[in-house]
């Protein structure tokens, strides 16, 4: 029977990023109890080399948004990296939930063998479709999945393994 | 086409503990240049209830162990969880890896229907095995090797994305 395309992206990055957003909102209600400032949790980062909070958030779902679109054709929504809330992350979790449920199962199953080759400052990574999405697309977003969610925990917010599995199954 | 379920567990699995692996080795190297301690990182956490770098490396290979059993049904290794080294570590992958590749890919295709019921002290959580790779498996060992990835970046260990990655497409 195996496992079409669609089913290893849309829903795999849709319930990832809506895990994230409930993870934000538990970092807005514990910033409010503890007093502590939301916009400060948003500049944690690992490591001084490392991407901050926001730029977790964005790039989780710039790398779903971006899959989806590379095996679809279809033309992804730009986003300018403004956001500097919570609130305002959680927006864009939402346009990226919207765009990928506004692309076809059918715009993005049979696209195993499609051509996808990513530009990088130092040259260029060819992929086909299915090597692709099992070994970058879906590693990378959950990277970024991981590293919010390992920014909070070291933060002090209140979450568990389930908060970042989300609902699966 | 679509995806069998061998290609979405054993090669994933197996490229992501050989990166972690390799990563291992950047860690004892970066120790051996500084003077740090490697006991030390193994015992670094990102937050206090969370497990140490040594035990999320346990658990990135059992979460690749049991997901390859459970569709198989193939025995796996007992792992006593002893590693107290790099090296251990290392080994410890290493026996994770050979233990996948023994499993035929005609025990794995085919089984996204075997049920999978996995227990908790707090209940069980049953799944069909395609559900449990995608939406259990398949993040959970990503977390672990994420946040073994982000511990060490966090301790200076000179790392890129590169790095978690492996040699993927």
């Amino acid at each position: 029977m195996a496992t079409e395309l669609y089913d290893l992206t849309v829903p795999v990055f849709t319930r990832g990023l809506k895990a994230l957003s409930a993870i934000l909102d538990k970092a807005a209600a514990h910033a409010a109890e503890t007093g502590a400032d939301p916009q400060a949790l948003l500049a944690l980062r690992l490591a001084p080399d490392m991407h901050p909070l926001s730029k977790q958030v964005q790039i989780a779902c710039d790398g779903s948004k971006l899959c989806v679109a590379r095996l679809s054709g279809a033309e992804a929504p730009v986003n300018e990296d403004t956001e500097t809330t919570i609130d305002e992350l959680k927006g864009r979790i939402d346009a990226t939930l919207a765009f990928m449920a506004s692309v076809p199962r059918d715009a993005i199953d049979g696209q195993e063998d499609r051509e996808v080759v990513l530009k990088f400052p130092g040259g260029e990574w060819p992929f086909k479709g299915q090597a692709y999405v099992v070994g970058f697309a879906i590693p990378n977003v959950f990277f970024h999945l991981s590293t919010a969610y390992g920014l909070l925990r070291q933060a002090g917010v209140p979450l568990g393994k389930r908060d970042f599995l989300g609902n699966p199954g």
